[in-house]
């Protein structure tokens, strides 16, 4: 089967691409090829200062403010504002000189791609132990694409092992927001512990482009040096001071999320693809078929997320309302 | 005297530190510490597209060629957006690992910093030939805050000097864009020539973090590679994508700035306070007495931009209507 997605880094979200590909699909296209949750945070619209002017130390000092009060994060430890997680997953390996990078299972592909550009040998490592031969690991948690998630004690210790070798572990909790309990923020800061958290995926609002690190304090003066004055938008400053201080907002979000996920659940088990995992933003399927159910949704105007590396897996976002289940069903049943 | 703005790389626009220093000034304080066009670009808001889903490959380069139109820019030459020059002064010194750098007299103050961040050995140059000695020379082209404006084809010069020993050329353009003929776009590509180019300064819209590098398709790919997916968010697409295709609103907007440069002229000189340089968006004075005017502005709730190295500088942006002419000229009658 030809893949539209077969470029070498294939992320979802291409609907360019899909459209391209299957010109006589239904439109609009059904996107369910992200994780980013398909209702967006209903944000005031930014002001006209925030266009205009630059945003103000003072302003991205709230914004990190209300996020770790959001993320529970410890007290001692510095929550850094970038434009995106993916800033941060390019920056990282600036500031941390690694010859050796272990990523733990098939997890999100631009964190093994972004170390091998700055010149580090990357593994995948199959155990945590088999992590401690890198002088950085990387843990997806929850893990994009299968789910996979290990507590807090089992990171911890782990981190012990690797910082007494002064040894680094970044732990990617894009995923993390509607798992309550999952995150490592609380314990923080803890040495030689790097955390990533998006925003965009949560509140539904990727093209802002705002993420975070979490780290201790000599790290995060490193990082905001490297990153420099500005480094995220004045829209990025007022939307984001709105929805992380707007709680109820994501416990209602999260509360559809599992609603809705549930009935993705038995929409996929019904056509044959019960998920095999996932978090509150998305479920995998493995199917022997799924080159060919990836054709037939395409087809039917429904984008999910293929992975070259594994062509018997799919993705499935979470759809939202009658209608986006109603399309999902009909374009299941081949 | 002190100043409210002492912190080592003060940049202009900080109005929180400006109004906690002097509490009683007259609000809302005219802000002409920045040398945004203090006119924003009347944009179209933003879709719901571009702020929920990351911007596409597709989009990105549709603004990229927009950018690029506008610019005049060389056919062979590649164009590459950014989160803002200021993100990409962070990034160049990661591509090009020079030991010793040159910039051309005294400029903004980002570049030696980033440069030096990065362990370079940086050096101010005070003729072009000085800056042979470095492996790249950065140039200020029209130099901020002095406006000293180099041909195109002095630059072209050293360029090749420079190049042929595997050297290379930075130049900013950041307020180039009301300056017709100034900018090396058109000559370009240029071996070894890296040109960048600010959106906000020119449509007044700096929060929306948004510049691009001008360089051989050879550098732009390791950039882009460096900047990842995704640099731009999706407000910064869109709304780019309106403003470079409308060629009138940047006419007038240049011929509004003429004029109300020319009053400042008039009023800094009627203050005895005659500008030595500057450009279509600032202008620059030199006083022994800058320091008093400066804190006199501020208690009148006008903010200029001084300079920790030059004591006796002070950066005027341009204001905008009478009611902002009439305030600053009060404010200068001390």
């Amino acid at each position: 089967m030809a893949n539209p997605c077969d470029a070498p880094h294939y992320h979802g979200g291409s609907l360019s691409a899909a459209t391209k590909k299957y010109p006589d699909a239904p439109k609009p296209w059904l996107d369910l090829s992200t994780g980013i949750n398909c209702v967006a945070y209903p944000f005031a619209a930014p002001s006209r200062d925030a266009y205009a002017r630059l945003p103000e130390r003072e302003g991205i000092a709230a914004l990190e403010a209300a996020a770790a009060r959001c993320f529970g994060l410890g007290e001692r430890a510095a929550c850094v504002a970038a434009p995106g997680t993916q800033a941060l997953l390019q920056t990282l390996p600036r500031l941390i000189p690694a010859q050796k990078v272990g990523v733990f299972g098939f997890a999100y592909a631009e964190h093994a791609r972004c170390w091998a550009l700055n010149g580090a040998e990357v593994f995948i490592a199959d155990t945590l132990d088999d992590l401690l031969a890198a002088e950085v690991a990387v843990i997806v948690n929850p893990n994009n694409p299968d789910g996979r998630l290990l507590g807090g004690d089992a990171l911890r210790d782990l981190a012990q092992r690797l910082s007494t070798q002064g040894k680094w572990l970044i732990v990617d909790e894009a995923f993390v927001d509607f798992l309550p309990g999952a995150s490592l923020a609380s314990m923080l800061p803890l040495p030689g512990v790097i955390v990533l958290r998006s925003f965009g995926k949560v509140f539904g609002l990727a093209g802002l482009r705002l993420g975070f690190t979490l780290a201790p304090e000599p790290f995060a003066r490193r990082l905001r040096q490297t990153l420099g004055p500005w480094a995220v938008s004045g829209a990025a400053v007022e939307i984001g001071l709105q929805a992380y201080g707007d709680v109820d907002w994501v416990r209602q979000s999260a509360a559809r999320l599992a609603r809705e996920g549930e009935t993705l659940d038995a929409v996929l088990r019904e056509a044959g693809c019960a998920p095999v995992g996932g978090t509150p933003l998305f479920r995998l399927v493995r199917h022997d078929k799924a080159p060919d159910i990836f054709e037939s949704l395409c087809r039917a105007g429904v984008l999910v997320r293929p992975f070259a590396e594994k062509p018997d897996w799919l993705r499935f976002g979470i759809p939202h309302g009658d209608e986006q289940f109603d399309r999902l069903r009909g374009a299941l049943a081949f």
